[in-house]
């Protein structure tokens, strides 16, 4: 076999709807990975052409086994790898020399191992770039699609059920154990990526590639990392436009302490940027396992919710007590039914049943009230989804209820989920449900963070639809290298206090009668980020004799702090009226660049952490958001006795410092603390940042 | 029958020992509750009489169906009733008659359907009292013991396994599910009790009873409330000394907005006094019931951990990464492994494996691999638990691994949990962990959780063996009606600041004079909270014209912005030193008692929330752990350029309020806001106090 070709999509294609597969490495020993390969791409049922390549020549499966790729009849455009890893670099050669433009390889003792393994997987990449081939592994289980069908993967059999989830992750035992679960759990998977070392292929190219699936209506992401935070950023808000994607992103604690020269360096964390490049991005992380696919389940077959108010319909008063505070822990609410839901259960129901949100049946609730009152419910203009509870009912089969509730969820537009408690007595409902893809859960609390995930999809879209568009924002040319941080941000619009440095007492009286009284005077070094922990702020200087006794008393409290400190002087500038004062920060992550902080400033903000992040650069409603997220944004409306100030120019200050970050690379923190807001208006009163490689 | 009785350990003994039992109301009919309560009764295995009374006499499971209670021979102590809502008074009269002294309603229909229903329950408790029967229930599924056995209930058999969990729940329907849900999830009860309308006997009651059974390991409720907050937390208090009480209270967000006089009072809400309640009880509170089950398993069955440091042993890095970060979210860390336990584990394991913890096996780990890394783990010093790893291993049998982790780990003193991830292919390891005792679970997530529970009983124990005695304060005698906040706080050792009340210009000047500048001045008013929001403070007055100005100004904002409340006049008093400001209040819960709380105070202390809750008395212990809980507390220490202060005084402070409170039921809620806190000693500088009634 040489020489095939073909027209693809693109170079992933074959990974995802091979012509034809070539298993390079097939045994006829059940034991072998080999022999498990090229058992489940046959019993997958996979309709393109299937070939075996194996040292030894012989039959497998009824098909001959190649002992050189060369013989291997067309057409062929996948080969799975399960050679030795010292094999692998020549058996790719191989490939390039057939035409071959995919190989999917699922030996392990590369990366992983350590130096060797490290050569041995370079030498993997230099002989598929020799022939522009792309690698998926080393050290993976493959792929598997249950629609195509296609299962290049050597786990036992059977291949899961169909399903609209797709299932992407950096883990292949992770994914083995989630297929086994799944199938006791009665939900299924359109495709599975497993990406192992991710030598070529990674999250970000698949991502794309698995969207296009017609049968994927659910991405489920498991992460140890991204490769590059911006193209994943990119690719992920492509997706999501069109399909919900769910991550688990784990290694929330490994990263250690860090040397930062600003509060926001150092409260900003590789987990405060992926959790700012997934709100940027549309992908709704999940904390747990469990919780990544009772999302996806749920995203899988419910229609969203238009609001965050729901309805409980139970047979007993704790469970349903159990939901309504979950409801609440996942910032849902119960609505408030409107007087014509009211009346018709009043009717419908026994006097001593409960006819307010939880709505109880109580205990005798038949198949049919449950029916009855859960198209009350979905009648009601107030009710956005419903979180039925089904315990088993003391008086009739559990399935017959299912069937009921059935008949009326099918034919609504809004979201239910059922907490179907209990194990023995509801499996034949669950199995009954399941069919009907209404998604069931063992307890309350899991089916309404569901319900809160589809509350998140549905305002993601809403605000996406609303929100194209808005970046716009002139770019400024100079270098930061070449501007005092005052400077720049002045370039960008924000407002800053006139500053002017002074080198000795008389110098600093001028400028003070300049600027006119009152001034405040700050140490101006290179080398001391926080002034005030060391007095070196001086507020309401008033007279010339104060400007001349606080030049000497910084200098002094600057040489004794920090003797080794380059002082320049100090810096002389307006007193600005009072208001309240926040803080506002860039600092620049590796992989997703900058991510701008928001919160409580002065000194204790890293001891109050009442701070938010997102990804520059920032549009109007995620500048808004982070206001939301914090107290210090929250009470710029005003409380207490503290006056009101003007929050949409912390909101304009916000989005003009992520530009600034944004279009200066060479920015690595920058960070004005604070920010005081005033009636009118926002000035930076002090400006720290730090240039990359200073 | 009549006349019967014997010596008995309490009243409620019937309940749980019966001597013999009488099903009133029985039935031949299957679809009836009298009919399974009967079957359940004989099928449960019961030792003691059983006897059936009917309205029809025949015969039912070969036993005769008496129609008069009379009938009945000795001996019989527990009556069944499942006779309707209307005939129920009349049968507690019989059983009255009869001599027996407890009994069971089943039957619902009673308080939880409205006025008529609460009109018939207090029937049902007169017709109690007049006899001294015990009642448990209305409307309830009656208790189970697996090891007497007894089984009252008319759940679907079989019985629940055997097992070391007691589980009292307020909800009959979630019990119901909870039993048929265990049977699934493998694991059994020692004795179950559902309270139903708890017309008699409540949570409180019911606690030392079970906690008395011998085969009783862990106890578990399920709370919609608890009948009375103070003496809950005694008997909790003194089961948790000896077994390990869970709680999953619910309800958490149904209390609404109420009126408060004090921040302390805005901030404390029922589920504040729940969780102090808890921590002072020693009960381990669970967010959700899968959690309740997992901890309570975990309990049951596992040795405690000597310290917070974990091992995961794992062969598969994904997981180990789920692991770690489970870990550090349920409050444990990655124990560092000595020197000699790694040389064990490179000696023994391929050089590809990664022996630093998580100690990643690699997939070809097998049965002896895990045994042999699990007892190094073990011997470690530094390890106090394991969490192992176990998804279905590619080239071993899962159930093969079971076996020899077991091996290892039932000769150890350290819990060991497993995160068993799959489910078919892992069916038979699960039910071989599950013979010896060892916790299953199906994420390394919740497996995580459960060590946690584990550390947190530990610590538990420690600290309550550390604490016992401790209390003692002298008590004041005096009422707080006729003192002033002030005067109140004064009697119980905390300091205060001279204070006098002034009211003209001139005796303002003469105070100022005699208290020595610089003053505080203070609007005087009964019916003014929140003082500094009116501008009703000044601060650092120092000199007799500004007493003076200050006078009129502070009369001129007290008028204009309350112009209908009682101003006294000004109170004047001297400025304290700088330092720190906290906030310590109490608030007396109508359940729980007084709540004290400790926090960052001023005037933002409603949106900061950075505040913690105990309930009074408070222990030294119980004093550190709030400010350990709140940065306001952390950064006593010291922060920056922030100066550490007086941790002790703040200690001491919150030790003498919290007796204040106790002793004196008359105060609804007192604050003191700020405290301020110097290098030696705090200082009220302003009190509030609520008098109940006022």
């Amino acid at each position: 076999m040489c020489g095939y070709n073909h027209q693809m999509d693109s170079s992933l294609t074959p990974f995802f709807r091979p012509l034809g597969v070539v298993v390079i490495g097939a045994s006829s020993s059940p034991e072998k990975l080999g022999y498990g390969v090229a058992r489940n791409l046959i019993a997958s049922g996979y309709r393109g052409a299937i070939h075996f390549v194996s040292q030894k020549s012989g039959e497998l499966f009824e098909r001959p086994l190649y002992t050189t790729l060369s013989d291997v009849p067309d057409p062929v455009d996948l080969a799975i790898l399960i050679v030795p890893p010292n094999a692998t670099p020549s058996a790719i050669e191989a490939c390039g020399l057939c035409g071959i433009r995919a190989a999917t390889i699922v030996t392990g003792g590369f990366r992983e191992v350590g130096a060797e393994g490290v050569a041995l997987e370079q030498r993997c990449i230099e002989a598929a770039r020799k022939y522009g081939i792309r690698l998926l592994g080393p050290n993976c289980i493959g792929t598997l699609d249950t629609h195509l069908p296609l299962d290049t993967t050597f786990l036992q059999p059977p291949m899961p059920a169909q399903g609209g989830i797709s299932f992407i992750s950096h883990s292949g035992a992770f994914a083995a154990a989630i297929i086994d679960w799944a199938r006791e759990q009665g939900f299924g998977f359109s495709q599975i990526v497993s990406l192992g070392n991710q030598a070529d292929v990674n999250e970000t190219d698949v991502l794309p590639e698995v969207a296009k699936d017609e049968h994927t209506r659910v991405i489920v992401l498991y992460l140890e990392s991204v490769s590059n935070g911006k193209k994943f950023v990119q690719a992920a808000s492509e997706v999501t436009k069109h399909k919900p994607v769910i991550a688990l992103k784990v290694g929330r604690f490994e990263s250690g302490q860090k040397a930062a020269a600003s509060h926001t360096g150092a409260l900003a964390g590789s987990e405060a940027a992926f959790d700012a490049a997934f709100s940027k991005a549309g992908v709704l992380r999940a904390d747990t396992a469990e919780q990544l696919f009772d999302w996806a389940r749920a995203l899988e077959d419910c229609p969203l919710p238009r609001g965050r108010g729901i309805a409980i319909l139970t047979n007993a008063g704790g469970p349903g007590v159990i939901a309504a505070d979950s409801l609440e822990m996942n910032g849902l609410f119960l609505s408030q039914l409107t007087e014509s839901t009211l009346r018709e259960l009043t009717t419908y129901l026994p006097s001593s049943a409960s006819v307010h949100n939880p709505v109880d049946m109580l205990a005798s609730a038949s198949p049919e009230a449950y029916a009855t009152c859960l198209k009350f419910l979905l009648q009601d203009e107030h009710v956005n989804g419903v979180l039925v509870i089904l315990p088993p009912p003391p008086m009739f089969k559990t399935e017959d209820v299912a069937e009921k509730i059935i008949e009326v969820s099918s034919n609504s537009d809004k979201p239910v989920v059922i907490a179907l408690m209990g194990s023995t007595l509801v499996e034949e409902a669950r199995k009954t449900f399941q069919r009907s893809q209404i998604p069931t859960y063992p307890f309350p609390e899991r089916a309404a963070s569901a319900l809160g995930a589809l509350a998140k999809r549905a305002e993601f879209l809403a605000t996406e639809a609303r929100s194209t568009g808005e970046l716009k924002n002139p770019s400024h040319g100079n270098s930061a290298v070449d501007l005092l941080p005052e400077e720049l941000v002045a370039t960008y619009g924000i407002q800053t206090t006139s500053i002017k440095l002074t080198r000795n007492e008389n110098e600093a009286v001028a400028i003070a009668i300049e600027l006119g009284f009152p001034v405040v005077m700050k140490i101006a070094s290179p080398d001391i980020f926080h002034k005030s922990d060391i007095g070196g702020v001086l507020l309401n200087i008033k007279t010339e004799e104060e400007v001349q006794n606080g030049y000497a008393l910084l200098m002094e409290r600057a040489n004794k702090s920090m003797p080794n400190a380059k002082i320049e002087g100090v810096h002389v500038q307006c007193q600005i009226p009072e208001g309240q004062e926040v803080i506002i920060g860039a600092v620049r992550d590796p992989s997703f660049g900058p991510l701008i902080m928001f919160g409580s400033g002065g000194i204790e903000v890293e001891g109050l952490k009442d701070v938010a992040f997102a990804l520059a650069p920032l549009n109007q409603a995620e500048a808004q958001e982070m206001i939301r997220k914090t107290w210090a944004g929250r009470k710029l409306k005003g409380f207490r006795s503290i006056n009101p100030v003007d929050e949409e120019a912390v909101i304009d200050a916000l989005i003009k410092l992520s530009f600034l970050a944004y279009e200066h690379p060479e920015v690595a923190e920058i960070e004005i603390n604070p920010l005081r807001v005033l009636q009118k208006g926002a000035v930076a009163v002090d400006v720290r940042m730090k240039i990359i490689g200073e």
